[in-house]
């Protein structure tokens, strides 16, 4: 079995997700490599150093180019700030390295795409991090809608909406400054999940017409007082490529919602619904049965389900975030040992990232906008 | 105790669900008068006759401008569709008879306004028939919002969605005319509750664009194949006067959503959410209690909320569709009796109508519209 | 059509029940008679005639054995405590009038009994008042038990808990005295709804055991503190005669459940669970469907469900608690029109409070008992 | 920092989610010792290379023996069938190894308290695996419980049932047979560990009555029909030591119930509910609120929960099973590392034999039965 040696960019919140799942995704899936936990690589020299203990990777560096270029690693994978996501991809495609890259891909839909066509040109293996699609509910989710359980899809009710900046008090960050985040806010660092679950589900959208507000104008900074510059909320109208319509609504400040990543997809033959607070359940609504016996009926993932065995023989014993990331980490090595391009690829992250610049223009031209 | 002899104008859904509600209101409430059924109309004689004997309604007629100007009638219900508000209202007015009239108000803006303008001008008592925002628990969103306790409302996420007409063999309809119902569909039918509950909760509408289709285009009729002339589903976005936004969303074939009628308020200190398929409860969250301690918190309405005792001293043991109906008769014998305004008054169901006229110029236009 | 003249004794919580009841069902239902409120009887004279001109009755009496007599009432609905019942029921037979009763029957089994034989042997058409089971729901619930869909019973996991004295500042009552009320307390009180539904649904219970607790020993009384003379919780373990087994938890110190009426009856072939608190839905599984679709199915009722209709056209709509009261109230005039016996009789009442004599038995004894 | 090399003994269900859980746990907890998945141990030798090549343990056996005996392996993690764990916990006190064994821990209560009192005689660190009770959700149960925030426990009513022998047509395993398996069916099986809750929630029990049914009564074995010797579905009484009583119900039988581990337990100032199946999530009933302010709140496991933070910083974003293992191996490695007793201890394991125990003599003797 080839050992595949990995170079992770980033120790935050997402790097510590992406070292938990390569270093329990052999023993997790079947697999026809071994992952080994090879390079870390973050902003600071003995911060790196002092992760890489904890959390087990063999060696450590500062300076990420150095893991690029390193001859011990075989592949990339990009956990930090998105600002940084395209030198670092460039410099992987130069190193013809596969790349993981989290979402959102680019800082825009031009830098996505300059990315996009890196990778392309390069042959070079990519994925983008779009995790919660990954459940083994969503996946399933795919399933009945691709198989036309619930007939034509007619109507896309979705949103992503948390509260994690609801709060007044909480300081700005990269997440609300355009100059090191993104111009999107909650649309880049949540839409981007639920527009993609939306292309995933239901196809293309050809057009979209868009609202965002910033609700707390002023974050306290590391230099007092600082403008918010991106939306913290807002929702968008859209139209599908095969007739379907549908709306999503997106927030860093719902009150309340945690983790509200949830789509309600009506069909001509029935219906699913699916709210990631509860992820271990889909709700399948079959509009063929009798009349007595039509519900919403709760499916519990298990065994039967795609990607759930590998976890667990239990029905409803349940998995959790970091299973994601393990299924997608499965994922990006398979297509790096096969060459295949396993989805989302970067181009389908331009894609999510091209409605987002459409909904942006559609905010600022207050007029309905084709993606 | 004076006696309030009542007229109603249409024996179908409605009609019964007041029949019910005005045989019974007296012994639920403490009322300052007594209601009476006195008389009933519908498009046939016969067919009142029968319907008066059955429910036990004193007198009957097949003609409704007999029921107005009958002088042992003081006041008057109307629950035929829409297209014969107009007259109807017209009629009471110039019998100065308290009017109460079921939404939606007009079969187009213009239409409520005359109304409107009627009953104003004759300073006859006047209501319109938006129950669902009648609830107890949807009285309880109410208190909330407007005293503070959720903070300023910066997101409004709402829909009323359900599935009458999903099946495709279903015929068409005075519902699915335009001649004979009203130029809007779903729009009319469905969404005017949830309009109405958006701007009881959030203010009024400044602003929205709006998009509506057709799924079902032809249904059977009683000449073969006809043209279904109205909206089955759609959504918008919303711009609120006190700056929140929003979005609702709305359809009479979304499968599986039965009484879809949904709405999350979110503020700066907080948020609601309800759905009437749960109608007794009203999720409260509560922003300022400690991390460890915050999530919704489902209020089982009872005794200590608005309108609940009178029915029932369990908390829990929960009311139904047929309940708002009582409370409505309850308050419209209150405006009738006292000669205050009681909300929603014509005027209110005139601003709804507003709201659906503007979306639907906003649909065909395809931009954002004033409302 | 026949008018019947109801006479109703008590005006308390259950007494304002049944005349909503009464006053509406005739418009809800089709009926073979037309129901009047004649007459109405509490403890105090003037109380009487207060609720009669209130809630519409046309005449009342301080003494319940003047209306038990009066030649102008046709039946009589009790709606006393249960101490009161015996000696009315008894007047009723005498007196050759159909009579209803509420729960629980008799103070105690032999009470009860007496009852039974007293209006069985004078041919009375009698009722008990065991309305949870007649929720659309719960009677749909029954269908699917006796129609064998989920194959033969097995286990029957129930409860019967509210929270209407959790708290210890509340007074005493008749509920918690003995001499006043029945030597069971939430035993009497919930649990006899709850052991009505599960011979229901499960058939008869043919022996228990049963183990209670008086959790606050004393309450405020009118002379001070008083010794709380009954239980306030517990539980027993069930088997039926047709090998299932089971357990019904039950209390009236449940903190936060409000109307915590549920069962889950698991069969060879499936599964049903409902919960009073939600009324409106009964959950369904169907363990012969392909693993990957075998859920829960919430069915929320409708119009292809037992008695919605007559309530309302639109599935999800909604009844609430005073509605399984005019459906008690239908039947209970069907019994009266038709002679045939309704269930519950008294003799179904009976049977409940067997097992509740059972379970005094078991809780003193420490011991199994046969029903 | 230390290395510990970990010796595992099975490879089925257990054995996997072990080995996941040791391969993880240092990148998710700060840990002050390094674990290697050193050794593993299955019934055949070949199955165990195997398995040692795809999950990455460095070496394997056959021999389980070999493994306690061998000098590179510091600790012994036991996840083979009940029947096994006797002779296997006995030979890692001889080797003076720290030992995790699986639930339950004997087959009988004998079994366990001699394995109790080696461990605690040669003074070996062990721990038993009740994993449910490690869940984010239920150490807040436990520290809501133990700090009085609900006030004394009153009642408790729980259930472990799931239906993974529901299908008759299931085959007999070592699970259904008393001389491989355990006297006890799912009360060993699924009851230990929600009686496990019930001691760590309410404290000690007292006295229990139980009863328990082989419902499927012959299955299929390797040689034809064969009887099923334990337990498929059951119910208890229990009476704890403060004076709070309560009950549980078990079955592997529990149709459409597929993780049915839940409890609610009531207090005199509240009550908190758990259901494993939405396992992040934890309903708390605060009942000193004012009354329109009184209801279940859901709270959703984040960062300012027990053992959450480590996994995520995100609330609601979701742990699952194989999460609970991993704190289940954090805190044996603490254990091991500093000699410190960590709960549950094999005497806690023993204990809730015993209860085991006693409910098989309830059931046989049909009496209430002492612990
Ligand atoms: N898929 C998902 O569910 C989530 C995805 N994300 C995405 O993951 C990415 C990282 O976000 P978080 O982990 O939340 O950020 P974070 O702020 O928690 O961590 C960022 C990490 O990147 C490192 N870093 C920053 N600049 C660097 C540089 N020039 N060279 C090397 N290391 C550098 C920092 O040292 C830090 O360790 C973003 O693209 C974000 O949108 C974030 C959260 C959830
Ligand atoms: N508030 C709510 O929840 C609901 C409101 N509605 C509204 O109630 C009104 C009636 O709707 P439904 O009861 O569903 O209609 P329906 O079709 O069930 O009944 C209409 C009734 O009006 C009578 N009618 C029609 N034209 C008449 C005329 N010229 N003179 C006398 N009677 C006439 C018919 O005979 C029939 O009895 C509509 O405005 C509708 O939008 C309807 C359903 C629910
Ligand atoms: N089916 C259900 O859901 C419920 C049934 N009940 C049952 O209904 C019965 C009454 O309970 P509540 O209405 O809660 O009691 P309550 O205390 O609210 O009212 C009792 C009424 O009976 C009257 N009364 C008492 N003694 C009387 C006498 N000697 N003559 C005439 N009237 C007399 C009182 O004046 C009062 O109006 C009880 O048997 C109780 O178990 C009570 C609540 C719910
Ligand atoms: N905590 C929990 O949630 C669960 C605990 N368990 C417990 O875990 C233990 C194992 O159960 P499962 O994993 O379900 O069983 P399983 O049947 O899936 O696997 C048993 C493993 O033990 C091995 N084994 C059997 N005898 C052996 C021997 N003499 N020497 C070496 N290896 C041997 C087998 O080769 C097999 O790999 C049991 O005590 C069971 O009660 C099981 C499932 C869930």
């Amino acid at each position: 079995m080839k050992q595949l040696r990995i170079g992770l960019i980033g120790a935050g919140y997402m790097g510590k997700a992406h070292t938990i799942a390569y270093q329990s995704v052999g023993a997790i899936f079947e697999m026809t490599c071994r992952p080994a936990c090879e390079m870390i690589a973050t902003s600071h020299h003995d911060g790196a150093a002092d992760v890489a203990r904890r959390w087990g990777w063999a060696r450590s560096t500062g300076d990420w180019r150095e893991l690029v270029d390193d001859p011990g690693v075989d592949l990339v994978v990009i956990a930090s700030p998105p600002r940084t996501h395209l030198p670092m991809v460039i410099a992987c495609v130069g190193a013809r390295k596969p790349v993981f890259c989290e979402k959102p891909l680019g800082t825009n839909a031009a830098e996505s795409l300059a990315m996009t066509e890196a990778v392309e040109q390069a042959r070079v293996p990519n994925m983008v991090g779009f995790n919660y699609i990954r459940t083994p509910a969503s996946q399933l989710a795919r399933q009945i809608v691709a198989s036309g359980e619930i007939g034509e899809v007619i109507q896309v009710t979705a949103e992503h909406v948390e509260d994690y900046l609801h709060d007044p008090t909480l300081p700005s960050s990269w997440r609300t400054r355009v100059a090191t985040g993104t111009e999107a806010g909650a649309l880049g660092d949540v839409a981007s999940h639920i527009i993609n679950a939306c292309l995933r589900l239901a196809g293309p959208i050809e057009s979209l017409v868009a609202d965002t507000t910033i609700v707390q104008t002023h974050r306290d900074g590391p230099h007092g007082l600082e403008a918010v510059e991106n939306d913290d909320q807002g929702q968008m109208l859209l139209r599908f490529a095969n007739g379907a319509t549908g709306s999503i609504s997106f927030s860093r400040m719902a009150a309340g919602r945690k983790m509200g990543y949830t789509y309600r997809i009506t069909g001509t033959r029935g219906a699913i619904f699916f709210d990631q607070e509860d992820q271990n359940a889909l709700w399948l609504y079959d509009a063929s049965r009798e009349p007595a016996r039509r519900g919403f009926q709760k499916l519990l993932m298990g065994p039967a389900h795609p990607d759930y065995l590998a976890f667990n023989q239990g029905v409803g014993h349940g998995t959790g975030y970091n299973e994601q990331i393990a299924i997608e980490a499965r994922d990006f090595l398979h297509a790096v040992t096969t060459g295949e391009a396993v989805w989302p690829t970067f181009r389908d992250g331009y894609e999510v990232d091209k409605v987002i610049a459409a909904a942006l223009v559609s905010n600022r031209d207050r007029c309905w906008v084709t993606v």
